[in-house]
Parts: structure tokens; C-alpha cells; sequence
């Protein structure tokens, strides 16, 4: 399947810059002379906010990016974009968003024809099957919660373990992420705030810092620590 | 409006046992000679386990429960129940089956008819308006984000205030309600573990320990210690 991603956990690490942490990684991702990159802000409510603080970052890259929501109809604007960059928020907002829009099948259309594709934590949850693993409050309800399904998994961004001095009785992550194993059984990748996918067409690394936890329905959690090859993933179709 | 309602933010406070910390308010709520609850098992998995637990701490306070879960159609369940106790777990879960099941209206018609109303986590935020301000993980998709509407404002409960020590860059609880905020005009009342409100119709306390922090669109949150008053929330009808 042709498809060129980098799906980042976070956009800021503690005590960093905004997209700091993955500069080089997405400096690598746009090699090649200047690029064309459309944002897409809905994640938050200040779009005219949120593109001033990507422009920033992308255009000390050497990059031109605008975002989406200056246009007329949202999915002409990707049209003729080299890449697409889907900003961290709200994910519920975001997928609602994509489906107002006619987003969702404009790039995924233009991501089959060679468009890249840029996420970062609501962002990156979007580019899944569906946005059932997502930490966000579900603050608006999209017509769907299937996503872009540009991978044909589960990714929970931001991936916490769990405190072992906390006294707070909710869920931990983990306990989260087997409830949803008891209603569905797509494997899940926690992305822990560091690190971040690159996607080629049907290979797949994880790359960064920290590392990612693979949990599976009924076995145990699998550990990956970056880099390393995880391209077997895109390759199983249990949903 | 007709309603009798004891909504607790958790079941179990760290070290405590299930339903400890509220017994006395559980006590006080089903005062009157012995009781007949009928117990919503849904937001959990195991059914059968869930109403074990839950029918050890109502039998050692001198009630009869019996899940839902049992009966062909779970509606009926409830038709000749003093209280209806709805546990905690999944709200996306809960929310699904109480759709899928009828006790949607069920429920509602057996409240306004005089039947007592409890529940815990996830069973306190099916009690409000929406499951819009819950903690949970979207792991199933229900019909409606809307809920049983017993009052008519936002609880999020386990709520929990920002730790200045934290590293994590996902957003804290107030600033996920700041988000909510953005799209909604609902007050939302974050009920602390530990504490629990306790509505005899139109009227509304905030009882136990802790406290609760209530948000407005647009407004400094205020600062809320049981025991006190909170029916004025009960009489503004902004959506």
C-alpha cells in the first residue's frame, strides 16, 4: 500500500520547544527542497493561532506550510499540498472535523496518490482504524469514530505507565487499553511521549526516544525500544 | 421535578474497601427497612463478577440486590426495584447497553415514578446530561453521547487536580474541561474522589470528604466544601 506517514506521540516534550524533540525526524521525513505542507488545526478552537505556531516551526525548517481552514471547501486546500500536518488537541473535535470537511476522504485519497502525511497525538490517532484509544474527553461526537485508517491498528498517543505512588483510583492506561480489549480486538501500539512512527509504504520503524508498548487482546504487553522494524504490523489484518 | 439520587465520584478510595468511604451515605439513602436494589452490571465485563461484589456490600448493610443482567428483558428488571444502583467501569460501555437494552427510558420513566436512583463513576455520569465530560476511553461507540438527563448539568468525576510535579504533556483535567468549554455551554461540576452529591428533587447537596470544583464557559472555576448547598445548579436550565 503506498502511503509515506510520521505519526509522533507529542508535539512538545516537557521543558522543550514545540516539535523540538522530533525536529530531526521530520526534517528527514520533508528532505528534499522546500515543501507545500497544508495544516490542519481543528484539534484546537484557535485556528488562526495554531497555524501561526506551526508556521513558525515549519518555515525555520525551510518549509512553506498554510493551514486548511483559510479555503473555501477545506479539501480543495490539500489538493495540491506535498504533505499534510494534522496538529495535536482535541480528537473528537478533530475527527468531526475531518468528516464536516469531506477531509477524511480527501486525504486519504490524496495519501494513495503520494501525498505525505504528518500527526502528532490527536493527529496521529486519527490516522488509525478508529479513534477508540484516544485519552481525550469526548467533547463533540463525530458521525463515526472510524479514522483515516491509513494503518491498520491502534495507536494510544502519549502513552503513561502507570504511577506506582499514586492513590487516584481511576484506570491506569493499561486497564484502559484492556478495556478495550474486552469489546475489540485490533492490536494497540502505546506511543510513549519521545518517540514516533516512520511509515514507507508497507515498512514501518519506530523511531525516537523512550520506546512504544505493544498490547495485544488476551497476551501479554510486548516492549520496543527505538529504532527498530516494526512493519509486522501493517501487515496483520485482524480487526 | 421528582427524583432521588445519590451520586458518588468512585467506588473505592486508595486502601479503602468497595464502597467504604460512601456506606454511610448509602446508609442514610436507603434508610427504612430492607430494600430491593437492582444492580446495572454493564460498564464492567464480567457481569456475574461485578454483582457478587456489589451484593456483598448491600447484604452486610441489610438489602437485596439482584443484576439486571439476568432478566430476558433487563427494562423489566426494574419495574418493581426500591433504587437502582449502576456501577462504575466503561461509560462509553455502560451508555451502549443502557441504548441497547431500554433501560434508557427505563430508567428515566422509574425515577420520575419514585424509584431511587445511585450511582458510582461511570454510573454518575450517565446520571447528567451527557457522557460528554467523562475520563473514560471511547472503546465502544453508542447511539447518542446524550444520557439519563436526572440534572441537567456535566459531573466529571475521579476529578483530579493538576500535579505540578508532572512531566506529562497531555492536558491536564481543567484544561480538557476548558475544552469542553469551547464547545459547550453546560456547567461542569469535578467531583473529587471522595465525595458525593445527594439530590431529594429540587434539591441538591455536596456531601463526604474532598470537594468539588465547578466550571462555567468563560468563567474562574469555584471552589465547592461538603457539606454544602449546591440546588441552585439544579434550577438553571443552560445547555
Amino acid at each position: 500500500m503506498q502511503r509515506r506517514l510520521l505519526l509522533i506521540s507529542n508535539s512538545t516534550m516537557h521543558g522543550g520547544g514545540y516539535l523540538a524533540h522530533c525536529r530531526a525526524e521530520i526534517e528527514d521525513f520533508l528532505a528534499g527542497g522546500k515543501k507545500h505542507i497544508a495544516f490542519v488545526p481543528y484539534a484546537l478552537a484557535d485556528h488562526d493561532g495554531y497555524e501561526a505556531k506551526a508556521k513558525e516551526s515549519f518555515t525555520a525548517m525551510g518549509h512553506d506550510l498554510q493551514s486548511v481552514h483559510h479555503a473555501g471547501n477545506p479539501a480543495d486546500a490539500i489538493a495540491d499540498a506535498d504533505c499534510v500536518f494534522v496538529g495535536g488537541g482535541n480528537t473528537f473535535r478533530l475527527l468531526d472535523t475531518l468528516y464536516r470537511t469531506g477531509l477524511i476522504e480527501a486525504i486519504r485519497a490524496r495519501v494513495a496518490a503520494g501525498m505525505s502525511y504528518m500527526g502528532s497525538s490527536a493527529g496521529t490517532n486519527v490516522a488509525t482504524l478508529s479513534i477508540k484509544t484516544t485519552n481525550d474527553m469526548p467533547i463533540v461526537m463525530p458521525q463515526s469514530f472510524d479514522a483515516l485508517q491509513l494503518v491498520p491498528f491502534q495507536i494510544n498517543p502519549h502513552y503513561l505507565d502507570p504511577d506506582p505512588g499514586s492513590t487516584h483510583m481511576g484506570e491506569t492506561r493499561e486497564e484502559r487499553l484492556a478495556q478495550f480489549h474486552e469489546e475489540n480486538a485490533t492490536p494497540v501500539l502505546g506511543l510513549r511521549e519521545g518517540c514516533m512512527l516512520r511509515v514507507d509504504d508497507d515498512r514501518m520503524e519506530l523511531r525516537g526516544t523512550t520506546g512504544a508498548r505493544l498490547f495485544r487482546a488476551g497476551q501479554p504487553p510486548e516492549e520496543f525500544v527505538p529504532p527498530c522494524d516494526l512493519s509486522f504490523l501493517l501487515s496483520e489484518t485482524q480487526r
